[in-house]
C-alpha cells in the first residue's frame, strides 16, 4: 500500500487547483480499502461547500463515432475560451476491455497535455454501482479544484448511459452519419435521453450526408414527445477536424443552463440526482454486503440453477436467501 | 380473515380449471399475509410441473388508445379459435388512481362473462417489485389451470413496460393514428421493447390516417438495430369494432412462436426471465427489511433532507443506514 497524503494535504491541494493531488483524491474515492474509503468520504463531504459550479456534461456513442477526438475537440475549443475542463469517464466493463474509452490519454494528446485540462479514465469496478458512485464523487472532486466543465464519457451500449444521465446537468449524443443508421447501435431509450444530438464527422465528402442525417434524426425525434423540462433537443451538426460547429453546441449549451436554472430544472434536477445516488448507494453497498454472506453464495450456488430451469419458485428462494442473510449477519 | 381453501383443494381445483379456485388461489397470491404468502408460495411451487404451456403476450400503449376494447376483440376472436385466454394486468398505480387499468371489469363484458377466459385486475401494492412479483405468479397459477394464452395488460406511462417486458414472450404496444405522435406519449425505450406494433382504430374515417401512421412508425423502427434474437417488428392495423386485423397479428404472433422456438431464444428467455425475477425478489424483499427497520427509517427522515440539498456526502448516508441496520436486524 502506498502512502496517503494527509487529509488537510488532500484538502488544501484540491482547493488550490493542484492536478496532482486531485488525481491521487480521485485514486483515494476509486480504492477499495476499508481506511481509502473512510478517508475519501470525509474527504467529498468537507469539499462539498465548493463544489456545484460546474456544467456537467454527459457524452455517448457508440464506439467508432468519434468521442475521443470529439472531446479533444471541444475540450481544447472550450480551453481557448477560457474555460478549465476535466473528462472523466463511465465504463464499468473498461476492467476487462482494458481500456475502451479514456484507457489510452495518449489519444488525447491537445488536452492531455494542457494544464488547464484535466483527465481521467474509468475506474475500474465490475458493477455500475460502483463505479457511477466513485465518478459521483470525481465529480464534485474536480468542481471543488476548480474545474467548470466537466465532461462525462460514457459508451453508448449498455445501461451506463442511464447511470450518467443521472450524474450530469446536460446529456450529448454524438451520431455518425453515412454509416447506414441500422449499423450505428444507439438504442432509442438512450436517444430518448440526449438534451442535443450531434452528427460527427460532417466534414468533406461527409457534409452532405451529415445534413441529410440531421433532418432525418430531426425527424424522429419528433415523433416523440418533449420532456416535462420543455426542452426540444436539436441535432446539429461538428466536425472535430474542422471545429465547424463547435461554438454552436456551446451556445445550445449555454442557452439550456440559462432557461434550465431560470425554470428552477436545474437545481430540481440535481437535487432529485443526489436522492437517486443515496438510493443506488445503499441499494448497491446491501448488495453487495448481501453477496459476502458466505451461506447465502452457497446457497446460491447449489438453488440458483433450480430456479433458472423452473424448478423452484424464485420467490421461496429469494425468501430462503434473506433468512439466511438476515440470521447471520 | 376470510376462511381459505385447504391446500389440496387449491391444487386439485387450479389443476381441473376451476376457474373460481384459481381466482382465490390469485388472492392468496396478492395478500401480504404471512401465512397466505406461505401457502402461495408452497402452492406456486408444486403448480410449476403443469406451467410454461402458454403464450405469454405483453400489451401496452397510452390511455386512450383502446386496451380494453383491443383485448375484448382479440380475446374474444382467440376464444373462436379454441384458446383459452387469461387477462391479467400490471399497474403499480393502480391503488391510487382505483382501476385505471381492468379495475372494471365490465368495460369487458363479452370475456368476462365467458367461461373460457379469465380476467383478473392488477393486484395492488404501491411497489412494482412488489406487483410485478404477484403478476408473475399468477400467470403461472394460469398456466396451471389450462389456459393456453396469458395477456398481461399495462400503462405505457412508466417503468411498469420493463417489468411485463421481463415476464412475457411477446411484447405488443397499441398505437393510435391522426392523435399527432406528439401526443401519443409513448417513450421511445418503449417502442423499442415492442415485437409488434398494431395501430388501433384504424377503421372508417381513421383507415386513411392509420395506414400513413403505419408507414411513418415502419420507418421509424428502421432507424434502429434490430433486437438480438433476430426479429424485425412489424407494423400491423387493427380495428377492435370490425375485427380487422386481428387474424393477421394472431399469424405474427405464431410466426414469432416458431422461430424462437427453433431458435432456442423462446426458452433462453424463459430462463433468464427467472433469473431475473429472483434478483427482483431478492432486492425486493431486502429494501422492505431495510425500510421496515425503525432505526433506518429514522435516520432518513432527519439525514435525507441534507443528502438532498448537498450538505451531506449520500455515500455518508448509506454506509450509516447499512451499519444501522446490520446492528439491529
Amino acid at each position: 500500500m502506498r502512502k496517503r497524503l494527509s487529509f488537510d494535504t488532500f484538502l488544501e491541494g484540491i482547493l488550490a487547483g493542484d492536478r496532482v493531488v486531485l488525481s491521487q483524491a480521485i485514486t483515494l474515492v476509486e480504492s477499495a480499502l476499508d481506511s481509502d474509503q473512510e478517508l475519501s468520504a470525509r474527504l467529498v463531504q468537507d469539499l462539498l461547500p465548493h463544489t456545484g459550479k460546474s456544467i456537467r456534461i454527459g457524452i455517448t456513442g457508440v464506439p467508432g463515432v468519434g468521442k475521443s477526438t470529439f472531446i479533444e475537440a471541444f475540450g481544447s475549443w472550450l480551453l481557448n475560451q477560457g474555460k478549465r475542463v476535466a473528462v472523466l469517464a463511465v465504463d464499468p466493463s473498461s476492467q476487462l476491455t482494458k481500456g475502451s474509452i479514456l484507457g489510452d490519454k495518449t489519444r488525447m494528446e491537445k488536452l492531455s497535455s494542457d494544464k488547464r485540462a484535466f483527465i481521467r479514465p474509468s475506474p475500474s469496478g465490475s458493477t455500475l454501482g460502483g463505479v457511477s458512485g466513485k465518478t459521483r464523487e470525481s465529480i464534485l472532486l474536480c468542481e471543488a479544484a476548480g474545474f467548470d466543465v466537466i465532461l462525462v464519457e460514457t459508451v453508448g451500449v449498455g445501461q451506463s448511459e442511464t447511470a450518467v444521465k443521472n450524474m450530469v446537468d446536460f446529456f450529448l449524443l454524438l451520431m455518425l452519419s453515412g454509416a447506414g443508421d441500422e449499423l450505428q447501435g444507439i438504442k432509442k431509450g438512450i436517444m430518448e435521453m440526449a438534451d442535443l444530438l450531434v452528427i460527427n464527422k460532417a466534414d468533406g465528402e461527409n457534409l452532405d450526408a451529415a445534413k441529410k442525417a440531421k433532418a432525418n434524426y430531426q425527424n424522429a425525434l419528433h415523433l416523440f414527445p418533449e420532456a416535462e423540462k420543455s426542452w426540444y433537443p436539436q441535432v446539429l451538426l461538428a466536425s472535430s477536424l474542422t471545429g465547424f460547429g463547435l461554438e454552436q453546441i456551446w451556445e445550445n449549451l449555454q442557452e439550456y443552463e440559462q432557461r434550465m436554472k431560470a425554470s428552477g430544472f436545474w437545481d430540481s434536477n440535481r437535487a432529485s440526482q443526489r436522492l437517486t445516488w443515496l438510493e443506488d448507494q445503499v441499494q448497491y453497498l446491501l448488495g453487495q454486503v448481501f453477496l459476502k454472506n458466505s451461506q447465502v453464495r452457497q446457497k446460491l450456488e447449489t438453488e440458483k440453477p433450480k430456479a433458472k430451469s423452473g424448478e423452484l419458485n424464485p420467490r421461496i428462494l429469494a425468501q430462503q436467501l434473506i433468512d439466511l442473510f438476515l440470521s447471520k449477519s
